[in-house]
């Protein structure tokens, strides 16, 4: 449902003032970009830091804000252009990235930016990777993009929520099969491979992942605010002490004087990264998806940005975390199974609307053994609302579920062991033919995807089409990935692999151990949509090939020695030629 | 077979000395790198400019040289690997493209070089695209990448053969279907929606293609060396006079005082466009593919780097052109019934080798209604020599062909109404299951992809991975895209579509008109290759959907305005409701 007309027009007029203020910027700006995520680049965000929701009032888990002196418009994908439609006011433009007519907000800017143009931005708040090709885009069109420190909608935004100071929870080995003592020798090692002196973590995950915490400071997510600098010495966590209770400092050995980690204050980070450039050796290992602040901080002939070892290491879950995410996933189906069977009772008398069967399934989620939270807002929705990819139910939408539409539930959770992310469609009464068949052809996609067996090396995006043909084959597809990395226990979203078309979505090939949603679906607009997901785990196949190789190195391994001892050489030729590998 | 012992030995050592000698240097040089292309970024090239295959001994179509104070390494991908470990001498390396274990070449660098070592490479040679990433990983190491103006290989090549100066041929829009100057009308649109004053042309195929002339300065590709600028304005055609005969001039109606073309030396280019530079208003538009050279012409807010819009209009095929392409594949299909029908007969006998069936095959061609030439050399190869995936036989490889192995023979023609490329595989006596097992699941693959129906905007990149499923599910593949684009009597590899797991390959999204290659394979080291290749052609399919929107649509504008006519306002309403397009 729209919010208040014209909610956004005095917000503006005040942030367009302050963009002239040379109190506020290092110079006058003439456009400023609001991005959607933290300082951590963060997908979740905690309430304070909902800057894009607050001055453009579309609140979508991805989306930027770009607002020059007389326009301002709003850029998100294809799971969300339903909802922006709705929530943006009238002083806002709709942008609908991946369509082929949407200017990239370089471009946009280039039309609307007179001549040598200055653009805005929090540095905090924007990736080295989002800010390069912006740079040069921006360049080539004789503007330019200045890093503004102070943030300028804090400024305009007078009731903002302090950060959060939630509590922390330690993990176990039984929770993580590997103490965070351990992840960082590994991680240690992966930097001395790459001649690195120092890695700087920024994503929340990674550091709850690596110090084996969990936290509670952006909802659905598991994380605490912190950074963390490993170096081949010492390793450096920046979070505010009041988070540390006795628990805590055990966990992370703070006791003794020779304590390994290093606690510092959270806004030190960048002071401390400088200090260091001078004291370690070798390069800074710095994710390009880290902010342009952090990444500033370091020379550029000392930066190595590639992915975080510790991004590949948390997607690879080792044995643990695999039988952890399975009995996550047992008692989630068991939540399900409940759900569904009280629907079938209730539905027919029309007393269940989409936010009391959303509000029913977290009571029973809540019943089950190391249930922390959901992991994300349950999807509830019924006919057309379900066409709206990301839809979360409001007082003002919420519908009530009846027998003559689809009711579509995404919906997960947080539990001690494993995070869950599971989606089931269902038609309480009598679906139409054309339903049915586009059921039956997301299921189709559905199971060719978890069924595909592929070589090592491959990367998500060429997997991404054997979930979309059998919907193609009549001239249908979905404007969504159809498929992301899994945290366990963990963020729901979490990368670096991912199934997509997007090749950005796969920065790392596919390997063993690694948990994705498969969820293809298919919307119809004003209809009702479809969509049918599992979490499926990366496994070695086992193919008559790679059985047959097997066996030949094994003929190798038992048989060859044997023949070189026994001197029959010729024989020995005879095996090596016949077993070699192939394929 | 492997070249003569250590014969590159002698010319690196004269390259070495050359690398420091401020005479040919603008700086000392403590590398050397020797792209495969000549100044146009051709795939195939003049032997004038076959520089990496003369320094190295490796003469695939595709790879780089670099060449350091002590090392000399080559880089090419997987159709090249056994070809290039036959012919580089000891003094080499062999980086395998695409591997996971080798090193770019801006790491292997890193790790090679002095500290702040210089890397040079002449700037006519490689492309924009290549020199920037190229540039920014040196630079991260410590290192710095030096435009070196002479050619180095140039001065140790002493019989080097001279440029070639071969006459033009001149296509009537029987065969083109359109006419020159409307090719340049449409640019010139093109032109303008992107705010570009000019477009530097240097793709000597956008030139062919541009002008409708053909020529043959390179094997088996129909073009010539030329340069062309198109303005707002003006035409330059930067080219060698004397391949300009009366009938050519009378086709570019160069005649009269008021020629629309301004024929200029081709060695004049650059500084051409330097001048137009103060001329033109607006972008001047230059193909990230090309030179180096030539885009340092234009400042850095001047130039607009996007895939050139003839390489755009050429992909997509006219229906002179298709109806041209499949005339020329009906011809050639004629030659290859009569080749294997002649093989049938011959290849019991034992007197046919793998070079006599292809000279047969041209025999054969040359036969055939506007035959001009081959368009590759014939890939003809049995047994073990087919899993060479660009095997072409020499007189040492020369293997007879029999009943007893796979013959693999991959061709294609020129013909002056199209471009051919067909593949295919045969036994002429009995395939073992393993054989025909991997046969059928080529075949699935190729037929696969033939009959995939996609949306709108999808790029080749997404297609790929269906030839390759058969495979996959028995632990098999190949390492090679699976279709290039195919030129309308032009090259027999043209951009910028593509189907390749490399995201690169597919510049721009498929649509109906492009042609291209489907040609899965598999390929068994030292034993047999397979491969089945076909061209495909994009066009607009009929799906149930699409029918049911375009019946909807007529629906709406037959009866839609006789509802209107006839003021019956709410069965309008009902009409649009009931009609709108889905999927």
């Amino acid at each position: 449902m729209p919010l208040a007309h014209n909610r956004t027009g005095p917000l503006l007029k005040k942030l367009r003032t302050l963009m002239s203020n040379r109190k506020y910027v290092p110079e006058s700006i003439q456009a400023y970009i609001v991005p959607s995520g933290d300082a951590h680049q963060s997908e979740y965000i905690a309430p304070c830091d909902c800057r894009r929701a607050f001055i453009s009032g579309f609140n979508g888990s991805a989306g930027t804000a770009v607002i020059t002196t007389d326009k301002a418009a709003l850029w998100t994908d294809g799971r969300y252009f339903l909802q922006a439609e709705k929530q943006l006011d009238e002083n806002w433009i709709l942008m609908k990235d991946g369509q082929p007519n949407t200017p990239t907000q370089a471009d946009w800017l280039a039309k609307e930016l007179p001549v040598g143009g200055k653009v805005g931005v929090d540095p905090c708040l924007i990736s080295a990777e989002a800010w390069s090709p912006l740079k040069k885009n921006l360049l080539s069109s004789g503007h330019s993009i200045i890093a503004v420190p102070i943030n300028l909608i804090d400024l305009v935004w007078e009731d903002q929520p302090p950060p959060p100071l939630n509590p922390l929870l330690t993990l176990t080995e039984k929770y993580t099969g590997i103490s965070w003592q351990d992840k960082i020798q590994k991680i240690r090692e992966k930097m001395q491979t790459k001649k690195c002196g120092a890695l700087v973590i920024s994503a929340l995950d990674e550091i709850a992942y690596l110090f084996n915490l969990r936290g509670s400071d952006i909802e659905y997510n598991p994380v605490f605010f912190a950074y963390a600098v490993v170096t081949l010495d010492n390793i450096f966590l920046f979070i505010d002490d009041q988070k540390l209770d006795a628990e805590v400092k055990h966990h992370l050995q703070l006791n003794g004087t020779d304590s390994a980690i290093q606690v510092t204050s959270y806004d030190k980070v960048g002071e401390v990264i400088k200090n260091l450039v001078d004291q370690v050796e070798g390069k800074f290992w710095i994710s390009p998806k880290c902010s342009v602040a952090l990444t500033q901080c370091v020379e550029k002939t000392r930066l190595f940005a590639q992915t975080s070892p510790v991004a590949v290491m948390k997607a690879v879950k080792n044995d643990t975390e695999i039988q952890g995410m399975r009995s996550a996933h047992i008692k989630d189906a068991v939540t399900l199974c409940e759900l569904f069977s009280w629907l079938e009772k209730q539905i027919p008398t029309g007393s269940v609307t989409e936010i009391s069967a959303a509000d029913k399934l977290e009571e029973i989620k809540v019943e089950q053994e190391d249930f922390i939270s959901l992991s994300f807002a349950t999807i509830s929705s019924t006919g057309p609302n379900a066409a709206i990819i990301h839809y979360k139910p409001t007082e003002e939408s919420d519908t009530v579920l009846s027998t003559d539409e689809i009711y579509l539930c995404d919906s997960g959770g947080q539990y001690k062991d494993g995070t869950t992310d599971v989606t089931r469609t269902i038609h309480f009464g009598s679906p139409s033919n054309h339903e049915k068949e586009c059921y039956t052809r997301v299921l189709k996609g559905h199971i060719a995807l978890a069924s595909i067996i592929f070589p090592n090396e491959t990367k998500g995006h060429m997997l991404d089409t054997l979930a979309r043909t059998s919907l193609w084959e009549v001239g249908l597809d979905y404007a969504h990935g159809t498929g992301h990395g899994v945290g366990a226990f963990l963020n729901v979203h979490e990368g670096p692999c991912g199934i997509s078309p997007r090749v950005s979505a796969a920065e790392i090939p596919l390997e063993a151990g690694m948990i994705l949603s498969d969820e293809p679906g298919y919307y119809e607009d004003g209809k009702f949509g479809v969509r049918i997901e599992n979490l499926v785990l990366v496994v070695k196949a086992e193919t008559k090939i790679s059985w047959l190789n097997e066996y030949h190195t094994q003929c190798r391994e038992v048989v060859g020695p044997e023949l070189k001892r026994q001197g029959k050489k010729e024989a020995y030729e005879w095996l090596m030629r016949e077993t070699q590998s192939i394929g």
